[in-house]
């Protein structure tokens, strides 16, 4: 009896034209990575339920994957593990675990796979990779400098040329609430407004501002700050008397002169409406916006408060998170992955015949792979008609056929699929026939 | 207050040095696997639960990872949904799903990590990868045969030439069973004892045997076949009686004959005692031995009757899994990855100091990643002995030191940590004198 075969609600399979797209992704954003000196690190799927309880708020908690206990504990319906949220907080407690094998300036990239039971909708999706890059040790704006830099390089060697850079700072943010005397305890629900103005408007922002209990005082002030376009110049005037938000000035400032020494340059943005979502930026927030793409394909800034949560102290710490489904999905849109990615099947397929020894066409697989082809034996003897028609079908571009004339002549013919040319070669030309670079 | 850091259970945060190791065996593990044609699949980490129950006894479901239903059913205790057990279940389910997508013959490899509630012990962890690989649509040998010089070319390619492919076929073994007159029933715990032979010797397996219910009269003529040291020429003569039995030898001198002409042809090894845990092989089996490591490295072999299940008929497949974590432990021990692994981290420090432009590291850094290099840039201007110690216990090999003087006379001063020799190049010359190969 056939059963249920989908995969669970909200995940996919990938299947290898999928892997493949997904692989030349990761290969892309690790290998920058790694010229920027941050170094790989992985951590377990399931992590003990206490690790995670309490830092991603009633919500998250809610979207959690928890694991029963087993054995004879699992009847009680109890959970002592759950499954990875996101990759902040595991790094946050492998610094405190390994701190004593970590450098001073801990610099790590992390490609894997986040669980969370979020509603399914286009594009959201209940397993999804996040590719993070996180910079711990140092409160330097050369951090943020950087790290705008390699974002950047990611992108344009992924083929993008459109992405503006966001940049913004949480305590300039905090310092335009503050002299509109917003009180602390609704600077949350403000910037979730404030962070909406390229999407509903001035009048939708000061709509929600009173939905969320902001006084229409405040919200006009708050409003005529950003309506007519804040540059910094202009913010350094409103917030003269704000000496956090000053100083949060000068940060963006500065990474903003360094930045024109790198990449990163003709990117980058001011934006005094980016607010980001998570409540634990500390300092200078950045966002990645494509045109033909509502949302970010990517965000981070400064965190100088969470690293260091399992060890009760304060430890400086910026990073960036690319969401590689949205990437994924962007360049499918606009066809930006290159015709190789496509084309990971095998090159050639060496063809069998009934009654001819099979020894043979194993020994020339193996000569071609030998010279780095990648080969696929037809299995059992059969047709050529039917041989041809399945490298076709999986997209395999040349037959080798090896029958007994050919033997006897010590040659090989080779059939073209895309052009059906067919012409015979001597063995020891074939593997340069048939595509090999030689390796030897 | 410091909470605990530790990861769960039985698993392990992957630092940079053992992401590399990992990723260095997947790398060839793959490229090998491709260039036998074979494509790249992946699967969600949680299946559904009716999709993995019933599939690995009493004792897999026991240890697998349950997760609660979320919401409003959490107080419930139940589960909806479970973590990857192993690769092969997945499988069956893709097949299923996707089967007007999928090729006539089907190959694919799947590297992914699979979670089991074993008790932790040396090597024997919670969370650990699979290296599966395995051909679906086909009953010829030539599919043993090419899985066989598949992994001996994994194998090889790692460094290994020590290693046995030990190859012994399952209707060979329940001939023996049966002409010894044992049940069928009792047929699975007599391959469990007789798999040992080599571990606890004739007199175990007799008193194994016993244990397990065998008649000794038939444990005797058992031991008999066993004990002589059992050839494919033997096994004919005492197997006479047994057609299934003949033609599972036949097909064992197909493989056999048909790897002498593969690289897999020096290490395969007809071994009449192999029996492999898993109950649904049904034709050939194969295991990976080495001599320092009790267990495999790896086994698999041909099982037609599993792949079909969610589609209710059988379908052919054969397979073979390698375990990472106990491939690592050897080529770990015996010291087998080669220095490029170990030397990830960045290949040069560029340095910063009080009162200098950091724009002209920034731009040095540019330009020495655009040639290739992994450059990691001193985030905080520092005493320069600071910089070169903070260097050296990264091993990062040479520092790049760039100060008025430098910058007056447009050269670099490379300093290099393992001789202590300090030179002075022009800039252009800098990126081949820190070792870049050039890519333009």
């Amino acid at each position: 009896m056939p059963v249920n075969s989908r995969p669970a609600r909200g995940m996919r399979d990938f299947l290898p034209e999928d892997v493949r797209r997904r692989e030349y992704v990761i290969a892309i954003v690790s290998d920058v990575y790694q010229r920027y000196g941050f170094e790989p690190l992985e951590t377990p799927a399931l992590e003990n339920i206490e690790t995670l309880t309490g830092k991603y708020g009633d919500e998250g908690h809610a979207l959690m994957f928890k694991v029963l206990r087993r054995g004879e504990h699992e009847a009680s319906g109890e959970t002592d593990l759950a499954l990875r949220y996101d990759l902040t907080v595991p790094l946050a407690r492998v610094v405190a675990e390994h701190r004593g094998k970590l450098p001073k300036f801990f610099k790590r990239y992390q490609v894997q796979p986040v669980w969370r039971a979020d509603r399914p909708a286009r594009g959201r999706f209940r397993e999804f990779y996040q590719c993070d890059v996180d910079a711990i040790g140092s409160r330097s704006m050369l951090i943020e400098t950087e790290l705008c830099a390699a974002v950047s390089d990611v992108l344009m060697a992924l083929g993008f040329r459109d992405f503006v850079l966001k940049l913004n700072h949480r305590r300039l943010l905090t310092g335009v609430l503050s002299s509109a005397e917003i009180p602390e305890t609704l600077h949350g629900a403000a910037l979730v407004a404030i962070d909406k103005l390229d999407k509903i408007g001035i009048e939708g922002v000061r709509a929600e501002l009173a939905a969320r209990g902001i006084a229409s005082t405040s919200a006009e002030r708050v409003l005529e700050v950003f309506a007519g376009g804040l540059d910094l110049q202009r913010a350094r005037d409103v917030l003269a008397a704000v000496p956090d938000a000053l100083a949060a000035i000068g940060e963006l400032e500065d990474i903003i002169a360094l930045s024109a020494a790198t990449s990163a340059g003709p990117y980058l943005r001011f934006d005094p409406t980016l607010a980001r979502g998570l409540s634990y930026y500390t300092g200078a927030i950045m966002e990645i916006a494509v045109p033909d793409l509502p949302g970010s394909l990517g965000g981070g800034g400064r965190y100088d408060g969470l690293i260091g949560m399992f060890l009760g102290e304060d430890i400086p710490a910026c990073g960036f998170s690319l969401g590689l489904e949205r990437i994924l999905v962007v360049m499918a849109e606009r066809g930006m992955f290159p015709a190789h990615v496509q084309r990971g099947v095998a090159a050639v397929l060496v063809t069998l015949f009934e009654g001819e020894p099979a020894e043979e066409a194993l020994r020339l697989a193996s000569e071609l792979r030998a010279h780095g082809l990648r080969v696929e034996l037809y299995p059992e003897p059969d047709k050529l008609g039917k041989q041809f028609k399945y490298a076709a079908s999986r997209g395999i571009p040349r037959v080798a056929i090896l029958g007994s004339d050919e033997r006897a002549r010590g040659v090989l013919t080779i059939k073209d699929l895309t052009t059906g040319a067919q012409t015979t070669v001597g063995r020891a030309e074939a593997p340069a026939a048939l595509g090999a670079v030689d390796e030897t």
